[in-house]
């Protein structure tokens, strides 16, 4: 009998599963569109159907498979594995978890994608060994995971370490949450692009005027690169704007948690990981006390895309024991 | 044999001692100056002779005394009892902890006296019952304590839960942390007296002309609320924009922690309660998620100038079991 584990990385644009050993190594990935608008019914045969193509290309039993760990958007009860809510997706209290383990009689772990994706960071990736971490992963929103003490706080309702919506300015812009000057507001990738379409209503010249053109549409993180590797004036001091306010709120957050690891993921890390890095640590000293900087680190996260497979597989470590 | 048990309240001002019994009632209360000026030894002296008194008045021999626990300002490393760093204490590296278990041959437990006074209030105050708690002191500064999941939240290198510092506006106005726009820089006493004599020195009439004339004074709580419920405009206007913007930090908190309840203590609180409390809640919704802000009980801390005393009962509870 082999030991087998499936993870799941579910996202509202697409399903990725893999196949892992038992030494955590990836055999296989298969992956699926989501299609959310097609409802819950078809969302969930989407994730089934992912596993089966998982443990019939790989040859597993069910007495193989020791447990299928994910992680999905929204906020959700750990201990039930149910969805209380999820912005994107087709799911209101929907009990995924009793859903998955009913069709597959293994253990099914779940746990928001963000916080799943620090888990993996921390186990299997830049915040190795530590036990105090905060992960900030910066994208199309913002969203963060913390670990207290060697353990993921999740709050008291799964709700905890909404820090993309901690408040940096009280009179700040509008967030899409309705707050005013989140965090998320000053530095995600929204706001990189709200504030790129100001310069370019305003007439200031930019490489990115074409790929900038649709309504709604946000910036990708290559082209963001591109323009600011290129020294596009309106892109550079729009990244080292958002920058700055991103240096505001991780210094709240050593302030606050006093971690002894910061790390710093997702889609413009990853595409401007030294320039990213060089910014904070040179912005944050306004944002946080000495004495707490001293003691904490500030890294890139590592496992990029896997992040959230890695992490669905430690949170089976985490929950399960094995 | 008796269950006695010595609860000190180590501030800068003075040292509260109190022996209670095996009902955590008090059954005596000694207090001293604490002359922090006077140096490490004769501050530690104090400390002592404070035991000693509790213990000779209430006819305590060493085998009647479990513990003694304490609260005190600074960082405190819990484990060891060393105090790391005392702002306005003759204190650095200090091995309080050690020196005071020597002297009575019984374990002595210490931490942050805000931290202490939260589990004071969690143990046996206005957040008995609940397992994640958020407390904050409004006072000459800000000070907190984080309960998350029925631990005292410490940080890394116990210098957690500095949420006064949490800065909310990135701009805003100089914090004596050095840092800009803290949360303490808005709605502390230091920051409601730096608003009150801005308004005087513009020529605002005010009935706390004659309180706030001497260079360097904080405002005492007991003149701001005779002052706001007089409905002078100039302290009802200052008090009014630091309760808002203590709404906009409980708020981040409440985003970020997820708790099930805020406490809300400190002289400003106890001085003007029930308009604290009306403020906060009616400023909140700006600063925190509608879904996360349901989850959450804002109250009154209960145990005013005694929550350290409790707490320090609490932290020996909490630390040796009994």
């Amino acid at each position: 009998m082999a030991d087998r584990f499936i993870c799941l990385d579910i996202g509202g644009t697409k399903i990725l599963g893999a196949v892992m050993n038992e030494k955590n190594e990836i055999l296989l990935r298969v992956k699926k569109k989501t299609r959310p608008e097609s409802g819950q019914e078809a969302v969930d045969g989407r994730i089934r159907k992912v596993i089966h193509e998982l443990m019939s290309a790989c040859g597993i039993d069910r007495k193989d498979l020791r447990a299928i760990g994910a992680g999905a958007p929204g906020v959700i009860d750990m201990k039930s594995g149910n969805v209380l809510f999820a912005p994107n997706m087709p799911w209101k209290n929907h009990a995924l978890g009793r859903i998955m383990e009913e069709e597959f009689q293994v253990p099914f772990v779940v746990g928001n994608d963000v916080n799943v994706g620090v888990l993996g960071e921390w186990k299997y990736g830049a915040a190795r060994g530590f036990s105090h971490v905060v992960g900030i992963f910066v994208g199309t929103g913002i969203g963060g995971g913390i670990i207290i003490d060697g353990k993921l706080f999740t709050g008291s309702g799964f709700y905890g370490a909404e820090i993309g919506h901690m408040i940096i300015n009280t009179e700040g812009p509008l967030c899409n949450c309705g707050q005013r000057g989140c965090l998320e507001a000053y530095a995600s990738k929204v706001a990189i692009t709200r504030e790129l379409k100001a310069g370019m209503d305003m007439g200031m010249p930019t490489v990115l005027a074409d790929v900038l053109g649709e309504k709604g549409s946000v910036i990708k993180s290559g082209d963001l690169k591109k323009a600011v590797l290129r020294g596009d004036r309106l892109a550079v001091s729009t990244f080292q704007r958002a920058l700055y306010y991103l240096a505001a709120g991780i210094g709240n957050l050593v302030n606050i948690f006093n971690p002894q690891i910061v790390i710093l993921g997702g889609g413009v890390v990853e595409a401007l990981e030294e320039d990213v890095l060089s910014l904070v640590k040179s912005n944050i000293g306004r944002f946080a006390w000495p004495h707490m900087l001293e003691q904490t680190q500030i890294r890139a996260a590592q496992l990029k895309d896997d992040a959230v497979l890695y992490g669905a597989r430690a949170l089976i470590s985490e929950t399960l024991g094995y």
